[in-house]
């Protein structure tokens, strides 16, 4: 398997191509420039050595070309209409999951969302028909995502409209080592995207004694 | 310490009463009709016996009026917006604990928010600045609640624009034996009410083997 990680050099980017990679992921680093792309990955190869998934990097369009299925957005909000509106034709065909969440720029305890309610949605309006989009990933924080020694102990809640892309995507965040939970429509990325905020809000609480929070959903058994 | 719980009758209200009732808080139960406030007052007290708070039931005004501050809202949301401005007067100077969820009435696993953005919103502003509202206790289930001898064992996130307000209803829904995070301003209750029909969800999911789901904040130790 190999997977296009656009926005792969900002933290978050980084923390997931680590820990696909060394789930046996082939990782396809994408930036805006090719040069930036392929000094990132050589970064994240020289951290993790000889990974059961290779790490390469290049330009955002060409990691697209190179991915047989997934392409993973993960740029700051700010990039996100513009790298999406890019890529339109290139994304046709394979499934987009958009970890990316619209905070306020100066205020990442603000959810600052688009007029579509969420950034799956405006993914999802943006690429139309031919490319499914399904949100992910977007409540755990770079600094987990980044310590690959720890797993990650917290759950991923995923939503979109297409049930069958949904399908697809929750074994490759599965990988990650995360239960992941289905939690329906695009729209449910109202919630999921906006909690982003709240537990960035409460790691720089004074009362909260801790940080890096993140959701777990309990149940009783059966 | 007394509080009124208004729409007591239902099933999460009831649950509310039994567990506040149990941790030393006096209820008073408020429905529309006095008639039926008493009655399940009474039935409340049967099943608990002699409990360290006292449970007792009337209309929702005559609750209001014997709440010493807190007034905690748990109707249908169909029954928000009317009993919130048929009891304007007598809250002013108490705080509002608002439990309810808007969610489609034929859909439970939809979210379905008035024009201000959730209940909590919508609460404070048909109140105005006489009562402060908190948002509180929106992903715990009413069946969750209703079985007082086990812990909840799912945290719950509070919210609202009076930091004051927060800081005194902390306390009461820790009464409860759960853990309280404040949530930040009441444009959170947009993530957190929504988040209720995401786990309505999950626990009418097929696939997913659980019931009752709740949240919990997960984080690294400092």
């Amino acid at each position: 398997m190999k997977i296009a990680l656009l926005g792969g050099t900002g933290p978050q980017g980084r923390g997931l191509a680590l820990r696909w990679a060394l789930a046996g992921v082939d990782v396809v680093v994408g930036s805006r420039q090719h040069e930036k792309g392929k000094r990132i990955a050589e970064e994240l190869v020289e951290r993790l050595g000889d990974s059961p998934g290779k790490i390469t990097g290049m330009s955002n369009a060409e990691a697209v070309a190179e991915a047989d299925e997934f392409v993973v957005l993960a740029t700051p909000f700010a990039g996100h209409q513009p790298t999406l509106e890019s890529l339109k034709d290139g994304l046709k065909g394979k499934i987009l999951v958009d970890v990316v969440v619209p905070l306020a720029e100066d205020n990442a305890k603000k959810f600052a969302p688009p007029p579509e309610g969420s950034a799956t949605e405006q993914a999802q309006a943006i690429l139309g028909d031919d490319t499914p989009v399904v949100g992910a990933v977007h409540n755990v924080s770079a600094y987990v995502l980044d310590q690959v020694d720890t797993p990650i102990n917290c759950d991923v809640l995923i939503c979109g409209n297409k049930k069958d892309a949904k399908d697809r995507v929750m074994p490759l965040v599965e990988k990650l080592g995360v239960k992941v939970y289905n939690a329906g429509l695009a729209v449910s990325a109202r919630a999921i995207e906006h909690m982003t905020a709240i537990l960035i809000r409460l790691n720089s609480s004074k009362v909260t004694p801790f940080r890096h929070a993140g959701i777990k959903i309990w149940a009783e058994d059966e």
